[in-house]
């Protein structure tokens, strides 16, 4: 079977790791990555966009897997130099992911789009796939609180997630259309696979599918739809947004995943420690893999990508 | 003798060497030091002041003394990778020098002064005495080559200074005030003598002079105007502007230097490699002082401005 394209759709650092699978398993024409926008934000006058750098640093090899975020082998001159001028030290930014932001920022402020921005920086880093942005019109994500609404990165970084959220929105929607090569992935006829990356469902994967037209449009496939569970033994494996979900009502179990896209997922891949969730979510109607979803080298994640495109019977390689 | 306030004129790494002499021997309340920003520009979204930095790194104690420029102890991890991402390399920013630039950008972008970001990044670094821009609004050394007008950092930096210059002019003026401190300086009581740092006439220090209304101001001063010469041997002991000046027919000489100044000059402080010009420099009316003006630790900075000071008849402690 041959002209296949896969829509990837990302968050940051775990859909990162599957995205960088795809890649190293889909040559280039066969693939599109939109990675979600929602946690972008303006910081010392940087236009940081956390998600599209971890796919971005993933692919290029140049991500931490130590630390997990970030770029590997890095340094914090600038951030110390920072703090000593007075300036806001809690969102951490290396050297080398400065350099980021920099060529980033002022790309947008000359007047070229995320796309086009994106575009250049992956392609001067030797990324040959398709990494794009969910929206070139700022969209963020911002969590209710009792003091207010807070931006997703103030909430997520400088208050550790400590206030109860009662709610969650994205500022920017309606009025954020898809980019153009996320309109043209969705719109392409040799389209044959949706994969939705192991990413927060609420706050990585739901921002793409607030997109204006974006959710009409998936409501309307014609190729299936495979999640990859971010769950593992029934929780995430990072931290701290179970409690968020939590306050929000939003259970966080595979079922509820699950009921959470509803009509929009044909599959769900799970993993063998979650094995006990397959009856009940097959008893709903829905196709299930259940396999190791834990990526900790690239073989992780080519077998994975793997096993989700075997799951839209694409062949790979 | 006291109530009396010495303002002193410097351009960049010269110039920065005597005003960390000047800071000191007088407290902050005696010495208000004013900056070229001639050289300032605009580069990768960020706002550049090499002349500002280079005065606020010698005063902080942060200036790399074997290179000359920059911050001490540097790295350059940010700049690596903007060129791994295919930005402009040709002005190279270590990573805690691209931190100071990073922070006054956002601040100025956010509505601040350059006299305002100034004085907060100077005063953060714990340096107690004022530094301040000639002028808040952007003023632009150009040089005019073959190829039209150079901004002076392509010129100087990008371009090695190779191309014939035909003409200096400084974008912006008319129409740039003096900063506040500037003027407030310059109409001080308790002013008692006028400090030209050993920085280059034509490129660090024409600017100053023809912010609007300064000239003006300095011809009916009532206090000594002293300048040290930037000159050793008769030549500049940084580089390739000579060879710009004798483009311009400029002369690079402690006569021409005392021609250029005319009547602003009341005192020049020359080095002991040139005190066979001092008979010259006196037979056209000028005083002058024969001293060591190499500046290669503290202690010759301590000396030379209190050489400086002497020529105002100022004590120092």
């Amino acid at each position: 079977m041959k002209a296949q394209h896969v829509l990837a759709l990302s968050g940051g650092v775990g859909g990162a790791k599957l995205a960088a699978g795809l890649a190293a398993v889909l040559p280039p024409e066969d693939l599109t990555i939109v990675v979600n926008t929602g946690d972008d934000f303006e910081h010392l006058g940087l236009t940081i966009c956390p998600d599209i750098d971890s796919v971005t640093y993933a692919l290029a090899g140049l991500n931490d897997t130590q630390r997990g975020w970030g770029v590997k082998d890095e340094t914090w001159q600038a951030m110390g130099m920072l703090k000593a001028l007075g300036e806001a030290d809690w969102f951490n930014l290396g050297d080398r992911d400065m350099a980021m932001h920099i060529a980033r920022s002022w790309r947008l402020r000359a007047g070229e789009s995320l796309s086009e921005v994106t575009a250049r920086l992956t392609r001067e880093l030797g990324i040959v796939h398709a990494i794009v942005p969910m929206s070139d019109t700022p969209v963020r994500t911002q969590v209710e609180t009792a003091e207010g609404w807070l931006d997703f990165q103030r909430y997520f970084v400088a208050e550790q997630c400590r206030p109860v959220a009662t709610g969650i929105r994205f500022a920017g929607i309606p009025g954020a259309a898809p980019s153009p090569a996320f309109t043209e992935a969705l719109a392409r006829e040799d389209l044959c696979a949706i994969v939705v990356c192991p990413s927060n469902p609420y706050l990585s994967v739901d921002p793409i599918l607030a997109v204006d037209s974006v959710r009409a449009t998936l409501e309307g496939r014609r190729v299936p739809l495979i999640a990859v569970s971010p769950l593992v033994g029934g929780t995430a494996l990072k931290g701290p947004l179970a409690k968020l979900l939590g306050e929000l009502g939003q259970p966080v179990s595979n079922a509820a995943i699950a009921d959470h896209y509803g009509d929009l997922l044909d599959h769900l891949v799970i993993d063998n420690a979650d094995a006990a969730d397959a009856e009940g979510l097959r008893g709903a109607g829905l196709s299930v893999t259940i396999t190791g979803t834990v990526m900790c080298d690239a073989d992780d994640r080519e077998r994975l990508a793997r096993v989700a495109l075997s799951a839209a019977r694409i062949e790979t390689g």
